[in-house]
């Protein structure tokens, strides 16, 4: 299978190149793209060198699978037009994803609404992590509001803001990414403001969950949060559902869901962290308790690499289950 | 007035007397004690050296007016041996804030309930902020219910534990205080754990609110992290009320309140921020805006410094109020 990255050269466009090769996956060749100022350049895989090519060049190429993480102005540009060449089209970009014709996909919850879909679009980190630890809370129990808080780590906004973290801690002034410095302080804002007083980020939280777990009408309030961490975004979810549970219940059903790891022990100081979860493709959850001021209602504590399961690892299963399914169709 | 502070090395101890000296508290003879190895040393006040001593010495020295703020284990032991001898006690520590017989006070609010009691408690430092903010919209709207989460600074452990910071910045190694790194990290335990899965902090939220705006039954639920910031607790808090609001009338209550500043503007990127919230009297909110998916419910962002307000400073003003009412009493 021919397979192309567009936004090679950004931390989830790398990250999707390693774990092409991590994963094994069946392709027989890589095509690599990014903006102008990298063409010409290489990136290594597997040992070799790939060089980097146009988006243009790319889409000449005529690759069968491909990865957007370029961006919501790339995506909106070209995604279409390599659909429209026949390719599939895994999209890492917001552009499409309340798209009501673009399956929004976490395979483990709704791998089957990919159906054919020449594009597919891939939540966003803190939607992804946060719908992965519900979806089967919200099957066993029926799942009416939530509230979430989010901790979010800088590497969520690109290699950027990365490295305005990193300036910062070495004593550097602040700005370039982020308005204020994010070293020692954490920032209230995830994204632009709409005329509601929500961030894009708090929105796609809303809209994105209630889109992947099939419940249109989700009640859904979020505030989102800047903390000064690389990697590994952690949310505080407050859940209310229809029908009682109980924990051991609640631990039982998310300790057998898939991508799920339940780290739970407070006499042990057990519990999730980014620093634990980052580099891990996994999703954890901990700090498991009833809410004791309101009926069916369940406190959670989510932590997962953003860039993982976040974004990349998310696609990547994507594509897996695209080479399953149609290894699947064409057996005898 | 003859003051003492106890605990008057620590990062409280060593703000209050900061404040003394900056309120221009009227002051004729200040005690300072602490822990046996550092009396004999002296601290500075008003340019001058102030001796510290033991605290049984500062008992000795009969001070009318006592600040403790040593820890849980001090304020258990002296605190009612200062009271019993005539003293008017203000407690930081958690031993007496729930015992129905000592006012636990946050001037702005109930300063009356000081009454002559001789022990006066001042609330945890999350607590602090949060009501400060609450009070005037419980007040007009009936407070039903809050879902809480915490982005806890560092110096609200003490100065170990900014101590712990600071070398994991440096490059040092973690440990000491917090059981892992806090630099780069955040951590879902602020105090020890108790068998309902919640911490004393998460706890101290629940019980501490409900008393000082006096709704015994309000349902509350916490979460509370620690983030790698220096000074300065923010809170995301999504409150529900019994009777409708808009939020131009929110916004006026809350620009009104006493030592509340609002700090709302989305399109000028203003929100409240540890950064900018450090070293001020006054507590911060801001993106405030109705929760979209349930009605009468409310989102809040509140900061405040910690040391501050969600210490000292409180306590200050819990001083002041004592010697304003004491004038009125006493004039003719």
């Amino acid at each position: 299978m021919h397979v192309a990255i567009i936004g090679a050269t950004g931390l989830v466009g790398s990250l999707v190149r390693t774990l092409l090769a991590e994963r094994a996956f069946p392709l027989s060749r890589l095509t690599l793209a990014a903006s102008a100022r990298s063409v010409g350049q290489s990136l290594d895989y597997l040992g070799a060198p790939a060089p980097i090519v146009s988006v243009a060049d790319a889409l000449a190429a005529r690759p069968e699978l491909v990865f957007f993480a370029a961006g919501g102005a790339v995506s909106r540009e070209w995604a279409p037009q390599f659909a429209a060449a026949g390719a599939r089209v895994i999209d890492k970009s917001s552009v499409f994803r309340l798209d009501p014709n673009v399956p929004l996909v976490v395979p483990e919850i709704n791998g089957p609404a990919i159906g054919n879909a020449p594009l597919i679009a891939t939540p966003n980190c803190s939607t992804t992590q946060l719908v992965l630890v519900l979806a089967p809370l919200a099957r066993e129990y029926g799942l009416k509001r939530l509230v979430i808080s989010t901790y979010q780590a800088v590497s969520g906004t690109g290699a950027e803001a990365l490295a305005q973290l990193q300036r910062e801690q070495q004593g550097g002034g602040a700005g370039a990414v982020y308005p204020y410095p994010i070293h020692g302080n954490v920032l209230p804002q995830c994204d632009v403001f709409f005329d509601n007083g929500y961030t894009g980020e708090e929105m796609k939280l809303v809209h994105e969950t209630r889109k992947i777990l099939g419940l249109p009408h989700l009640a859904v309030t979020a505030t989102a949060v800047r903390v000064p961490v690389a990697v590994g975004h952690s949310e505080a979810v407050n859940a209310e559902f229809e029908r009682p549970f109980t924990l051991e219940a609640v631990r039982a059903l998310l300790a057998a869901a898939p991508g799920v790891v339940v780290t739970d022990d407070p006499a042990a100081r057990a519990y999730p962290m980014p620093l634990t979860a980052a580099g891990r493709d996994e999703v954890f959850v901990g700090r498991i308790r009833a809410d004791e001021g309101q009926p069916n209602t369940l406190n959670l504590w989510v932590v997962g690499d953003n860039l993982r399961k976040g974004a990349a690892t998310n696609a990547l299963q994507i594509a897996e289950y695209l080479v399953r399914e149609t290894a699947a169709v064409a057996a005898p």
